[in-house]
């Protein structure tokens, strides 16, 4: 994509922001009103929808926002990728799982499944963090939005899978949608310079305060979902158990990992959100809360680990450059968690083996498709941005000139 | 205003806190007692009251942070304001909305209503930033409390709006209260160096932390007092897709009108909070999500137009300062909503004829209510200082040396 | 403790840490479960226990950021000593309360008591940040978790002091647990050079940012334990006006203290908190709020000038060095709330004679009890660091060498 930036793109991204709002109004004027019914229950679970709303637009906003030239990029950005996102979320999951007679009815419930569709574009953004100008992000957030609601609607009406844990998928998928993206987009010769990718004592703290905030919250990320009392319940306090077991895991294996003996900032900071992404999906089926903390001890491990030994490896390897390390964040502990879940349901499903068998291929399916359909649709957003948004773009605006390089566009650097 | 501060401000000003602080405790002890009656509903309401209370200490606090040299002015200064208006509205709402058999009964809900009229403050606190010390603010934070108060009351009891509306006023009304001071208290021959008017890299991310908290929890701000369940539920959702808009629309058009193609902060930071302002008289009768978008979009529109063609002009022409630019992220967007609302009414009102002018004819007449009591308190603010407030000074603390000048009390800068 | 450092902290730092999470999964495999007779009391309470939580886990940490090179220790460590301490506050409480049947059950209710004693732990933390390593905080942590537990089980079972009341013990017994370690820790001779204590704007915004989270949540900390509704909201109403009479005491004293006429942030970030803390006993008690606004401002005041005029003094004349100044921001206010609370228990009780001598004496044995138990656990904590946790740990881990000194595990300096 780089090569393809010609000088005009301060005419081409207000043009094309204000043809998706456009869009997005006529397709809610035509197809989606409030569904009135569902008041009570709406009410009920707003306090946990605002629980994740903060997490998911403030903390990883701020997650992000631990470089030094990017703060405003990392924030700004994810504002305006969510303020996108949601609406068309809304649209996608509305035609995908509400539509009937030609109406889709949203409730608060529509907003929380848009909401948490979103973590999946912002963790694919901090793989490419500094990499990407505003239009290629908001095309990216289409496109992946996009996929991750037909991956859960074949996960959901195919494979039978519950809604919650469809929305589980989030971190996989975001992750490896990201890691092919930024594949594509950025092969490590061009990669940015690593003077850019430093980051300073503010911004780490800017950063942990994105950490904490998704730390705290995270109970209720995993728990909102969830209808039946007693699951929730164990939800909440699964998640917060892990949470705290990796939290540990990060800093001693911080430490013990480090040539010098002290803290990585960059440990510390994602490692400690491993043990809620692993639990993600058994969170609510988990009886004891010893196997949450074991679970979340793992996540941590393998997150530092991860960071540790394998992230100049796998670049130089594999080519690809994740600005955030969103693969040992995101990736290996929700791979770890898709693990645990398996085996949880095998444990669990002993006696009924005919039910237990069908559970669990479906869950493997599940698992298999998200990771399936973010790594050929991360391949084929740069393809589609190539050939199909600048034709549509150059057809609707009657803009000849193509789009412009990345410098002229991007945020002053800090 | 500023010619008339002698040296000793560090005297008065503890000394008028002190007074003001003992003089609430009194009018306390004689007329106010907690309303049991409403348990139920006060714990219910909880989770919302704090969530607006995180806005307004927390996100307008930081909102206004984003001056370079100001940080601490603003956050401090804001919560000082907060503290001693919170008490004061407390006290002027009892009077005039729940007096009775010589008795003040507050509950959760009088909190409310006075942590929300404390928004206004903040917001004129914003035009004047940086050019009043905190006894002139202080003295401002009263006045406006009561204005506000006496406001609310002509438009709940004489014109017979909701009391919700007629609190979404804050907003209007603390912009034109704003300007007007700003008006009187610094003509533009003396308004500050536009070098401490800068921001920089790490204020502007505070700013964010402020901006992405109002975001977040405006749709709790916009249905908390709301208690028809349909309404609420409306509240949020209509909100929430506004506040999208506006986001989107602060982003395209923000790029659109700088000069050299790139965002600008400010643009950002204040256009995408301009939907939720736009929906405040609004949100609960708004039936289809198009509407809430479309008004959200041509706020955010209104909003970053005015910062981009307006401000300097306006600043020319009229003299007036205003900081943070309040006018463009709360005074064009409540027009908007202003209108918007009236237009709304009419068409739901069609079959209805006489109710519908009626009920037209009084929103009309609070709004212009709020806006001529919002300039003209805000012109005899200046004169009431000067006269009254330093002739009580004198008297009741027997010091007779007038006040000082405003750098001598002024935090450190930074 | 300092004189005791070699240099292989970083091996025995990430075993120590491992081992404590071990010890915890492995008690918790034999011990402790899930209590589902809750449910429904648990999905009320979260709400107001994720104010808590963020009040702990991010306004704390927040709060002790304003050194400028301790930035990262004070968030990070806090984390980390909140994820051990809240596991094993969650055993301690457990076998002390609710150990039956070889069993304990556990809900959210246990780990609000737990989330409420790592306050305790964190402001300790406070007195001795910048002065102790990451293992002897954790050491810190696990016997002050221990003691105060112990503390509140004597208070509950054997003085008949209500639950919620004995974790309102927190404050002082965090304070004088903190100043005892601090004094044998660091002998003024040895104190850090006033060089690196010094603040800086951005780190004192960090501060204000935690202060602003505490002041928000301060109402749900005193009420979330309370299951009478009209205690619950006479503790949230009483908090709230304590809060803001003790903020305006700040920014009076802060003003009319200082030498040059200029506020101290110290003064106000601290002393705003002090209104919290002196409510904790009484806040349901209390019938009207003039009296909670008038302890409020004293508790102000008192911090504020114990800031001004004994810190210096003590320092000296103590030997104890107290970085964050907690005994003004939570010694001084949880004495004067002590005795508030027993003068409020002899007005109440002025008809019941017998039951109110009884009542009187329990609070204030309760009250004796837990400055007893933090200034002698404080001393022992350093002994038994010496001696049994060395110990322990050459014999666990197999590892001949003693720990390295100070400097070599702790994070860069900002």
């Amino acid at each position: 994509m780089p090569s393809q930036y010609p000088p005009s793109l301060r005419i081409h991204l207000p043009a094309f922001i204000l043809f998706l709002e456009a869009a997005f109004i006529l397709i809610f004027v035509f197809f989606i009103s409030y569904d009135h019914q569902s008041v009570q229950n709406d009410l009920a679970v707003y306090p946990a929808f605002q629980d994740v709303n903060i997490m998911v637009i403030l903390g990883f906003a701020f997650l992000l926002a631990f470089l030094r030239r990017y703060g405003f990029s990392s924030t700004g950005f994810s504002l305006c990728l969510a303020a996108c996102g949601v609406q068309w979320a809304v649209i996608v999951d509305g035609f995908l799982f509400h539509f009937s007679d030609g109406q889709i009815k949203i409730n608060l419930q529509s907003f929380l499944a848009a909401v948490m569709s979103i973590a999946a574009v912002l963790i694919s953004a901090g793989a490419i963090l500094g990499k990407a100008n505003l239009m290629q992000l908001l095309w990216m957030a289409l496109v992946e939005v996009t996929v991750f609601a037909v991956n859960r609607w074949l996960a959901v009406d195919i494979l039978g899978i519950k809604s919650h844990t469809s929305l589980m998928h989030v971190h996989l998928f975001g992750t490896y949608f990201g890691l092919t993206v930024s594949w594509k987009l950025c092969p490590s010769s061009l990669s940015p310079k690593v003077e850019k990718e430093r980051s300073q004592p503010v911004s780490d703290m800017f950063a942990m305060l994105g950490t904490l905030f998704l730390w705290v919250f995270w109970p209720s990320f995993n728990s909102v979902l969830i209808e039946d009392g007693r699951e929730k319940q164990a939800a909440i306090c699964n998640t917060y158990f892990a949470m705290a077991a990796s939290a540990v895991a990060a800093f001693s294996l911080s430490v013990a990992t480090s040539s010098d003996g002290k803290f990585r900032m960059t440990h510390i900071r994602n490692a400690t959100l491993a043990g809620g992404v692993a639990l993600g999906f058994s969170a609510p089926i988990i009886q004891h809360p010893w196997i949450a903390m074991t679970l979340g001890l793992a996540a941590g491990a393998v997150s530092v680990l991860g960071f540790a030994f394998l992230q100049k490896r796998l670049q130089l390897a594999l080519w690809f450059h994740d600005t955030c390390g969103v693969h040992y964040t995101f990736g290996f502990p929700s791979l770890l968690g898709g693990i645990a879940h398996i085996i949880l349901l095998i444990i669990d499903g002993r006696e009924d083996l005919s039910g237990m068998a069908y559970s669990t291929l479906s869950e493997l399916g599940a698992f298999a498709l998200s990771m399936a359909l973010g790594l050929i649709a991360g391949l084929v957003t740069d393809n589609a941005y190539n050939s199909g948004l600048l034709w549509i773009l150059e057809l609707l605006l009657f803009l000849p000139s193509p789009l412009p390089p990345l410098d002229t566009v991007s945020v002053q650097p800090w």
